[in-house]
């Protein structure tokens, strides 16, 4: 077999065609698929949980930063959203809205009745109805602050739906908070932002840039929206997490006012922060290759797979138990802060199916077990950011180091992508028509984002609309230099990063 | 202050007004509030905090019988639906449906548009959908048994809203599994009704009467369904918790066959149980008293919490760090297979104030630290279950006995109710004039749990109907003596549990 004909796990690759590559890693993966309703997916158990254990990770972090669960209704009545003028303008082409209450039978067929006197819209976000309970709970600047969060599913209607990246309905977190303070509150942003950067590149080995959103980018009614972006293997950007100044536009809008010390009547500033199921396109995205999924052994639903190998039943009477004696040896280790999971596949299918199964579901590490290598003290190991290199190793050694197995593939993920974020990111740009070149490239392995002087004007964004490029933020390592903008070739000082993005 | 006019933290007693009382407790723990919205609550962290503990524990469990989480779409198409007809029509009164995806501005008002070319119904529960994915997954005898669990928001549409007990939103688990035989299905359904009872009875002191449900109050679709049926403090029953027997009935209607090892095409069984935010209610009305509600330790979000008293800074200076280390030194104590959860309450009003407040949330452990405890190296305790008891104890031996403090507590709780149950459960009314007359009292604290032979007729629960009174379930316990229904007079093998219910 000549090298360029090597087969991979995933009949398409990266380089054939990278969207069609992400939906059958998802389906390989058995990650998930689509449903019956349009634009709504069904999480399968390997997707569901990745995304428990990011989940689980962020809620430790948020209750650690001071946050409170709740949870709110799902309908919002449509008198509520309407307070905020550019926070309705921003969702109304998306929400679905509920106008009936039941269903009658008529000619056969079934058809909503019960017309509801004013029609609610299902939740694209919160901010609406968490505005309303705030201008309840908040009466004195002892009530502040105030904060909370959510785990939920919200509605967004999408025309062109792409698993885990765009769908109608996606599972988030979303964090409100309200404070005496404008400059508490902006802490308050700065340090959740800075929350979603550590889940991104420290639990899910995801690099990301953090900074602020450019005016257009913006949350609708928002004054300030700060992001973390991360890059994808084809070059594109995916913001992967969003942390919202609101300023007093939603305690206006909601009348959301606390009595001072001095016994004066003032508007509350509030935020909000939200990371989503979306993370998981970007976990796929950024550590899958051509032979499935890569999952960081922080969020593995199994971070080990045992499997037993036996031909015949005998054998099994021996293998079987000694791998569910391995499984519990490694569950007995712990690494990052929680016990090792480990899990024994004893299904009836042969071990090379089941081997390449798991590779495809990016399981970190693949354990085989027989009796010869029982008789010697040893195991077959398999390493997902190594599958080529099958090698033994005394069975004792093997529990003892495991965790940093796992460690060690939890940073060589990390390293793979910061060497493409590196890569990718092209500082050398100054003038349009190198800018304008660069994005015209139909070769996805030399597309990235460009880091250049930015001049500001709105007018520019217009520019960059024609070349489907966006301005994915204004990153915060700024160096305040004096340069040319890159579009419109006038003086500016600020740096921003442009990209192609999801 | 004469006994009988004792003044309690609840404003409404129990005696006076149940159903008031029990909105005063969620009110004054801060537990939920209505929202805008009309049948939808916001949980507070409070109740949050309970819900997420319970959740904790139910999915450790779910886990361990063997299932996996998933996530299924929140909107269902009709078509979909329609399928299984007993389950549309049981449903059909209450279903939300989405009619359109987007909003339009129309003489500055906000209106539907963007109809949909088919309306989409908000799961009243996920059996339609998660057939159709059974459908698609299961092939041959090697892809059974499926067995999943999702949590999730569903809505059926209230009339008549109670928070926690009737929401149009609320919160559950709903589980769902697919087997070869009619006995792996039926033995699926027992385990998890007593995962349910254990959940009940042993993790939230609630002790439960387990059986199955006569025909008329089965879930709509299903062929048997087990339930566990809790006693609240006025005598009335409340569901707590439902596992059902759904034969083939589903899968016929969504299609769902397997080839079997002979290679013959079969229809897997179903089943599906569920437990929801209403156990929350049933908490309240199990332990609250008329001081507000009790928590029980495994789900208390605070187990104990501590509060410092300093009158001046510099006292605070002093106890606020002492607090501090206390909790510190109880947070590494365990209990219940977890870390004990103390809580320092320092802020800024009165001690008395904080601790009815506490003791209106139900904290199982109040302690009070002021500089004459330090000195003396002593905490003054409160006991949730006997708050007028309050007692100094030498810190170093009440943190040693943390553990067993709250164990006991947990067992109290379970004890007084098991109490209350035993009282409230009459086994000698055998006519149908005795039974008549006991339901027909006006007074609560004579209600309860009539224990008697039932015939079985149909037409038999007619009657129980003008009483407003219904069979709770025949319950597993039974003594298979021939007797007479105390409904018709006939003669009767079966005993059933009759009650009032919420």
């Amino acid at each position: 077999m000549s090298k360029n004909a090597k087969k991979t796990a995933i009949r398409i690759t990266r380089a054939e065609d990278f969207p069609a590559w992400y939906q059958e890693v998802i389906k390989e993966a058995d990650m998930a698929e689509n449903s019956g309703v349009r634009g709504c997916m069904v999480i399968k158990p390997w997707g569901y949980g990745i995304w428990e254990r990011l989940q689980r990770r962020l809620d430790q972090r948020i209750r650690e930063t001071g946050h409170e669960n709740c949870y709110f209704p799902i309908f919002i009545p449509l008198e509520l959203i309407e307070k905020e003028a550019t926070h309705v303008e921003g969702f109304a082409k998306e929400m679905a809205v509920v106008t009936h209450h039941r269903l009658v039978e008529k000619d056969g067929k079934l058809e909503p009745a019960g017309k509801l006197e004013s029609p609610l819209v299902i939740r694209p976000t919160s901010e609406a109805m968490i505005g309303e309970s705030f201008a309840r709970w908040i009466r004195s600047y002892r009530d502040l602050p105030v904060k909370i969060n959510q785990w939920a599913n919200v509605v967004r209607w999408e025309m062109r739906p792409r698993m885990f990246l765009r769908t109608s309905e996606f599972l988030w977190q979303e964090g409100h908070t309200a404070h005496a303070t404008e400059a508490e509150a902006r802490i308050e942003t700065e340090t959740m932002l800075e929350v979603y950067r550590q889940l991104a590149e420290e639990w899910l080995s995801i690099p990301v840039i953090p900074g602020e959103k450019s005016e257009s980018e913006r949350f609708p009614g928002a004054v300030e929206t700060h992001t973390i972006e991360a890059i994808m293997q084809d070059g594109k950007a995916l913001q992967a997490g969003t942390s919202h100044f609101l300023g007093q536009n939603f305690a206006k809008a909601a009348n959301i006012k606390y009595q001072a010390k001095d016994g004066s009547e003032e508007f509350v500033y509030t935020t909000s922060w939200g990371v989503s199921t979306r993370m998981i396109g970007a976990l796929i995205m950024t550590h899958g290759d051509d032979d499935g999924l890569r999952v960081p052994p922080t969020v593995a639903p199994h971070q080990i797979v045992i499997l037993p190998i036996a031909r015949d039943e005998e054998t099994a009477g021996v293998v079987n138990p000694a791998a569910a004696e391995l499984a519990k040896r490694l569950n007995a280790e712990n690494v990052f802060g929680e016990a090792v999971r480990a899990h024994v596949d004893s299904r009836d299918i042969n071990t090379g199916e089941k081997r390449w199964g798991w590779i495809k579901k990016g399981v970190p590490l693949i354990v085989e077990l027989g009796p010869k290598d029982l008789e010697k003290g040893s195991v077959m190991v398999t390493r997902r950011t190594d599958i080529y290199a099958k090698a033994p190793e005394d069975t004792d050694v093997f529990v003892g180091a495991a965790p940093e197995h796992l460690e060690a593939i939890q940073r060589k993920l990390f390293d793979d992508a910061a060497s493409l974020r590196d890569a990718r990111l092209e500082t050398g740009i100054s003038d349009f028509a190198a800018f304008k070149e660069y994005f015209d490239t139909e070769d996805a392995s030399k597309l990235g984002f460009v880091r250049a002087k930015w001049c500001g004007d709105a007018s520019s964004e217009e520019q960059l609309k024609k070349l489907s490029v966006t301005i994915r933020c204004l990153p915060y390592d700024q160096d305040g230099k004096e340069g040319v903008c890159v579009i419109t070739g006038k003086p500016a000082t600020v740096d921003a990063i442009f990209a192609k993005a999801y």
